[in-house]
């Protein structure tokens, strides 16, 4: 990788939420999202940080995000709401969605919000570390666009629907898990195709879902989910949890970004936030999130060198230094940002 | 497979609940955790069925579960509740786990009840089938005795955890989702070391973490979970969902049934219910369901004998041929059953 730039996280996120605004984004949409897309840079997780304001910006000029969304919140039961989206900016819809489920889930122990008409709403995990943070377990969860056959099937219909769980840790790390379905992310089969190289045939199946190690052949087919017709019932049961349950779209009736960038893709996402303090005293959870740390850290290696680490560390790790050190990032990303922030 | 004896649902459940009640099991409980069993049987799954009575039999023989379990339900906020099984049979404790969250969801929308104290819980698809004929969307999930060994190391932590989802369907089948973290199940690598026959190397590792296509040797290492770290990191989630949050044991805590049944396991279950009556009228969501179903059966076939089907279709169609045609068993199990109740 060719050289970074170090900025702060303060910086960082006001030149995000300036971008955003530039681009029409009303104040408290343009912070929320910011937020989200900066716990991504400071998590490593750059393909889902502020580069994506840049892509966000080409798909608000042609219409198909709205800046300045009007989303309304329907309570639908003490414990449970909906959020339709208006087609606004996925982070704030999500953040939305999350201070919402957050104080449902205060008052009745646990809460669901289903979001429709949504737009990508970023990784899982900058949510459920902001849910640990207040003492509270999630699951959160989002479908996609198809790249995904059924078991069975040679054509995509499904996402690869990313499911995240949270835990708090009031004496140590919260435990995030953020996954999606398949084996592995498209992006690593178009690395292996620019490089010239084979890839293994567990990741992706040719167009006729036959297995390949031929990058190409599987770009231009299925992501193998992971576990074969496991992986597959995941991806429909989040589908079904976010699409079909929100009243969003789900399977092939979700439009995609790339080939119809001025649709609507009326994705869904469904937040589920449990209040861990209803179930113990803080220092009896963290008592046992500690002592649940320590028996996956103590196990013997089966490589000396390689440590057993626990969902999230590696994040979360980075997103320490990072706060103390600054964010790298990419010259040439954060060039781009100052001219549209300007 | 040897010849089969046919017995109809009700004779069975009669003759479960007698079997139940002649080891020392109270009335209600011998009667739900007969209903648990007797689904598993009509659903096809023989391995969690009435074969499990004879099981649960030498345990509540030898004191390692608890006859007449005093149970004891505590509410914890208006959509949240814990339930001590007392070392109690875990379909007994599911069972009522299952009602008080139909009730508390019911009120507030969603809710959870998390269990410990408790043993196994048989299949997770009757739990989600009994609830999406009420109406209710599910997710039912619990650990187990350990052994899957974390990422990178080489001894078993983490129990092969199964995780279930179910949704309603007002217009037709349910989905139900009723998976373990492994790529095969332990069964699979018994019945290939009886044959004599050797295993994908995906299936286990030895017991130094490597993979092996020995059966003998992944019999004494460990089960290799779906997508490697992606499957250790869902057993993991499940493990704190289930065993940590409700105060049960976890990881290297959970006693083994094989290697210690006279110690109580204490198990932990985490079961949330969503009402998707909230969500929309009967008839939008069976128009969904049933448009959802279509686009995966309508799927371009990759080998044209070979259906595409939805999770829990084939244990549902098997339910329905056995509602009307008896279940069929082995007789030497009946046989066992009908001593056993006599």
């Amino acid at each position: 990788m060719s050289a970074h730039e170090i900025i702060e996280e303060a910086e960082l996120k006001t030149l995000a939420e300036r971008g955003l605004r530039a681009l029409g984004v009303p104040e408290g949409q343009a912070r929320d999202c910011a937020t989200i897309l900066v716990l991504a840079d400071l998590m490593g997780i750059g393909t889902h940080g502020v580069a994506r304001v840049s892509a966000y910006g080409s798909r608000l000029r042609t219409g198909g995000i709205k800046a300045a969304a009007d989303m309304v919140m329907e309570r639908l039961a003490p414990g449970m709401a909906r959020l339709d989206g208006d087609n606004g900016l996925g982070p704030a819809i999500g953040m939305r969605a999350l201070d919402e489920a957050l104080d449902l889930a205060g008052e009745t122990g646990i809460a669901a919000v289903f979001c429709r008409n949504s737009n990508h709403f970023g990784p899982i995990a900058p949510y459920a570390y902001l849910a640990a943070e207040q003492g509270f377990a999630s699951l959160i969860a989002s479908n996609a666009t198809t790249t995904i056959a059924p078991t069975g099937g040679r054509e995509a219909r499904l996402g690869n629907n990313p499911m995240g769980f949270g835990f708090p840790n009031p004496g140590g790390d919260p435990v995030l898990l953020d996954m999606a379905m398949s084996v592995v992310a498209r992006a690593r089969i178009r690395n292996a195709a620019k490089a010239g190289q084979q890839i293994p045939d567990s990741w992706a199946t040719d167009r006729e879902g036959r297995p390949t190690t031929d990058p190409n052949a599987a770009l231009a087919g299925f992501l193998a989910p992971i576990g074969g017709y496991k992986g597959y019932g995941l991806s429909l049961a989040v589908d079904l949890l976010t699409g079909l349950l929100s009243g969003g779209s789900y399977l092939t009736h979700v439009s995609s970004w790339q080939d119809n960038p001025e649709a609507p893709q009326d994705l869904g996402h469904t937040f589920v936030l449990m209040d861990a303090r209803r179930l113990g005293a803080q220092a009896w959870l963290a008592e046992r999130m500690n002592d649940f740390a320590a028996i996956l850290h103590d196990t013997p290696r089966a490589e000396a060198e390689v440590p057993v680490m626990l969902p999230g560390e590696r994040e979360l790790d980075r997103m320490r230094r990072q706060k103390a050190d600054g964010i790298a990032l990419d010259p040439a990303l954060l060039e781009e940002l100052r001219a549209l922030a300007a």
